[in-house]
């Protein structure tokens, strides 16, 4: 009744910057799914390692953070507790792949992460971000007990106290956490720091929990990637556990996993870190990237 | 002290991707820098006839309503008024470029804009977004006298009651405002929709003021877009009305930029809205596109 | 105790002014009753006709406002929509009651209710309310889809979203609403004003609506209002339209105020909204007017 | 455009009610005009003694607080601690006006007032409203010294702390007052209660500030109502205190006014309590009552 | 790893001042523990005579709430109100312990509550604390209905209304309350005070009610404090009631406290209010004083 | 009027335990006047050293926060950071004081205070208290440039960011801050702890600033305690820098005292840390310790 359709044709020279705003209008779809809803990124020690992917996954974590998504990032940092071990002279052992931790390697461990800590947020803070460092002891925030096993201060989580992380959420702060705990008598441990990515998520109600490692994600033959399994339920995972196909490094992932899922998260992503923007990949196009493990 | 530098070389099959997450990337400062801020966008009733372009529009505002900027629309109308005129058998008349409107001519005003109102919150919030549409005259927003040249209807603003926009920006929701007033006695007027963007605009403190309209902007030569000044001051402009070069339907665009940069705005921009995506281009882009006019 | 009993007689001159102070007084118990609670009136295009009602029916609007009810108001427009196409010289056909709602009829209807929206919204303004004008498709308030016949762009209310509706009641505005629905494709829909305001009412949990008509009420013998039927309930109305007392125009208000009384509504009030101040009449004294639907 | 303007006559029997009605829309631009705007009221014992005029004023009040006027009241009693001294068979004297207090007279004045206070607020809690009694000694709210004269424990204002009034206000409570104040030393004072509404007043901004007293108002000839001023300037009251015509009782009243008006108060009432409604009068019609001071 | 244990002695001379310190700390598990808490204290008439004791228990008062805990103090008199009927030469009179109650009985009552409410309030003022004095007639607060058996104005509690109670907390103050009630119709009631706190405790979910009285606690053998039973539970209370162990004054006391515990106070302490720092003692140390009543 | 004075004479046995109430008692105006008042307390690295006094100052801190003091807690750790050093081998040097600081000593200094950091909100906690630990490079709180002589990473505040102090602060949390800062391009400094917690108070608008160290405070003759200065002006410690009394290692402690004065905080303490709870004594007694800094 009231439009009439004109005709315009636009200047050919800038197609490519027309073409640029257009992959933005592509992620729109996505924004719009996951804002305002908190997304758990677990980053392992030796993805950590390499200074631009560090940056790349600060950059990455701050354009989530504008889009209206909220990030909550937790780090490992098991591969420079033993470069500095050893830079001290002192020996490391492990125990069916957990550290040997009497209380001077659990010193050790809570200095590098600490560092390891600063250091991300510090990355976040210079892309923009506004990136405040905890620890699982922070207002006693991961509460764990001694597990069975006497390999030292190794503990296992009993309970999260989110208070600190809401309220940062609410602030409008990116946490980032170090996997230490804290016992009923104050003493510290070293935690798992897939398991506690797995416990946050699921205390935060977190959409997704992405974890990034050093492979492409779960192969059926270790390391040819093209035999990678793009998405895995909690029953196929208990298959390839049995089978032996799950094994190693990739068993903690794949139980907190488990836990997450069971705890209530979406979906779990186990991605190849290492590739540029891995996260926004993962978040922002369809295809997907890596292994997403689903109830 | 920790880290060790890794090799790593990923896939070349994902590079588009990671090329097109890059240019998420790129966007980054921008989001930045206009976060949390408002931008008025006017667009004219001739931009609006294009179906397409109406569709991109509202996703570029969603769009920047999903990274964190507070979009506020207004829109023209004068091209449709004068066709459903022409539609219901009514004389058109303009004087010095302004609508001669009687109480019959204002009341099809009225009905027109609110359809096109309407049309535009529609095609916003099935993008996404949450859009509520306004005229001038809910909660007297837009206060205006009668104009002084005895051609009915027709005013200027005399002061704009913005409780109503801070309002539903405090709450999320993405304004439409349709550019008519209402006078101490009640009674309504047309009024010239770049001049209420920029009243809207200094009284929300925008960032801002975009108008969209169908010619590249200003240009030293009618119709000669590789004559177009990309950048201009309030004293340029001055100068550009003096020697003729600013003139006819460009002057109202030219004097509401004044009045908006005076009260505040930091920068208005008079771009071609017909491209795609002109608003993204403009906001995203170090280019930028049309003529930008500062203080 | 404490206090003496004197005497005292006062100036006879001032008795009138004391009598309506005492007018004043004596609706302190109703005000009292309905403080805080949400009222939706529901006004059709018949009653709006009349230009003095319309300026009553805003002013009674407002005193409601100013002692401290909510009011919501909701209008109808269906013969104003007649009249205007009738000027466009466009067919109105009807069906079953159902105006046949081509896409033209649609942007006509659309345009129409738009205008009423604006001039009742002016009319509350004036009278020194603070009225905000919203149609279905705001914020996409009211969801619906294609009714089953095959008219054209008529749709049944799906859901209501009533956000925008509870910010404007907290914030302290009077919402107008108009009649109109969207789909989930973004389709424009017709829909009927007292379903859409029983509808209304109960997501507001409203005290009570009230439907203002052209008629005394529901009288046994149509046209002769000293069958009015003062207070009914569900079942005596079911029991109405069997014997075929209840039918025609009357049949959605009836329709609409079951819906009501049904989700929660503790009455819907039928009255003659050409009596001055009927608003007024019905809430603020003990007598009431037209009919009452009670469960 | 739109609207057909049709005929339509109502019953006649309802006339007198309609009347009614439009009597609440006469006082709705009153309504507006002191929408949330506080008014302090103060009421003098020999006022208070009418139980009809009690049950009045109290009615009065709740009206205000429920069209969103902001009332609090202030009382007196003296009259009433000189009848139960009297009971009590304990001498009362005065010295200028003022009560000589000793220690056991304080005692009997706060016992009065205390009682006077829940009276007031038993009342206005019975016709509907939220009542607070408090007096000057709560929370520290009216810090008083030694008048110079030593005539007991008088005390003169020296400091309001208006928090828990304003509590009271922000959470709609009707806050009622007695007239007490305190030292710094924690020491019990008698005060005027003119003066404690005019402090109170003057801190909370109030809108207006009315005086209930025994006479019309103030008069050229003491007892010749005729000769009532309706409305004195500040100066105004300086001549007519020269001249003798405000003496007694109705000095301090003037004071009390003085400052009032001094600290910001607009306006200042001094009308007729004995009248039934008198404060609605006052407030809610055209033509006020008694005597009105203005800067 | 980091820390070396150096030695270091300080000077002897400020051992006493150590030690001081030392107690706070002591108190510090006791702080913690009722940090945020309700704690209610009633106290009877008997022990406000004692002029030191009233400051005693107003600076405790107000050092727990300093310390984070919510005090509420509820007030007897009724020794102070025999005093002064004997002074008005009136008639006492009791029935089964109750007070015969006609209206003058009921004024003086009144009368005298509210001046021992302000003579508390302003020592807790005095001592820095922040106190309201609220009778159970302000905002009706105390609901009550008259007793069955006819000594007059003697009521029951129906209902609490914890509204202003909630205010003051939230905003910090000090709750000073009188025993008295009001019924539907606004007649005013005596009521008991032990009752009032049992109920005002169960409606602000206090973590204890104590109850300051003239005794040491209840005793097997009244008079001898060596027999004072310690803790008792709601089943040990019902036979020493039966037994008569328990009788007269403390008849009342003990029916409090199970009406407290069984609506959801935790504990209620019976204790010595003559002995200095009572209420500190009881809160802050291990012992305990008095009798502890539990489920 | 009303009351009587009686006789009681409570237990003997009592006594102690009401003498140590008392006591409480006696820190009730200090509690009141420090009451929502933020205190800084720095404590060096050599006072932490000691294990009992670790646990002192955290129960200290823990008991000003439960009594509605608002602490901020700024730990140095430079004794730790050598000899962690040494440990690792590496060559500790100095320059005036000032530690050079490449960028391995840098890391080696993050870990150190990391780790320290970590085990004090760890005591704070198991104390009962709610602690966060942050270094100055979370949220970039401590803005540094290089220092101008050239010994590597070593920092001066150039700007404060309060935000995250201000948020823990009004959700009751314990901020413990490392002295780090982080300049605009994202490098990490080694700054000064005293001055630290100058600036971090003067932009709390703390009331006090506490310095603990292991001195009784500034003395006129360095180790002799009885010439101990109690209190000095700004002028005086000009003098006294000038004498060359003040020097060493209590220049900084003198110039950061300086710093907080000039820029609002009331009062600075300098004491010895190592004395039992001198924290406690410093605030909650007449004497004070230590010496004091005031304008």
């Amino acid at each position: 009744l009231l439009y009439i359709q004109p005709i315009f044709s636009y200047n050919p020279f800038m197609e490519k910057d027309i073409e640029k705003a257009g992959f933005l209008v592509e992620a729109l779809p996505y924004i719009r799914e996951f804002n305002s809803k908190t997304i758990v990124i677990k980053c392992g020690g030796n993805v950590l390692n390499m200074k631009e992917i560090r940056k790349n996954i600060a950059n990455d974590i701050v354009l989530l953070w504008y889009v209206g998504i909220k990030p909550v990032f937790v780090h490992g940092g098991g591969i420079q507790v033993t470069k500095f071990m050893e830079r001290l002279g002192k020996k490391v052992e492990f125990d069916e792949g957990m550290r040997k931790t009497d209380k001077e390697t659990l010193d050790i461990t809570e200095m590098v992460l600490g560092k390891i800590n600063k250091d991300i947020i510090n990355l976040i803070n210079q892309s923009g971000g506004r990136a405040i460092g905890l620890s699982g002891k922070d207002d006693r925030m991961i509460k764990v007990k001694k597990i069975s096993k006497d390999i030292g201060f190794v503990g296992e989580i009993k309970e999260i106290n989110p208070s600190i992380l809401k309220i940062l959420d609410e602030k409008g702060f990116i946490p980032v956490v170090s996997p230490l705990g804290v016992d009923d008598e104050g003493n510290s441990y070293n935690i798992n720091a897939d398991l506690a990515a797995a416990w946050i998520a699921s205390h935060l109600k977190a959409e997704k929990l992405i974890i990034l490692t050093d492979t492409p994600g779960i192969m059926e033959k270790t390391e040819d990637s093209s035999t990678l399994l793009s998405s895995l339920s909690l029953r196929d995972i208990e298959e390839l556990k049995n089978k032996g196909i799950i094994k190693e490094g990739m068993l903690p992932k794949v139980d907190a996993s488990k836990i997450a899922i069971e705890k209530g998260v979406k979906k779990v992503h186990i991605i190849d870190g290492r590739i540029p923007h891995a996260i926004l990949l993962e978040i922002f196009t369809d295809k997907g990237i890596g292994t997403e493990i689903i109830k």
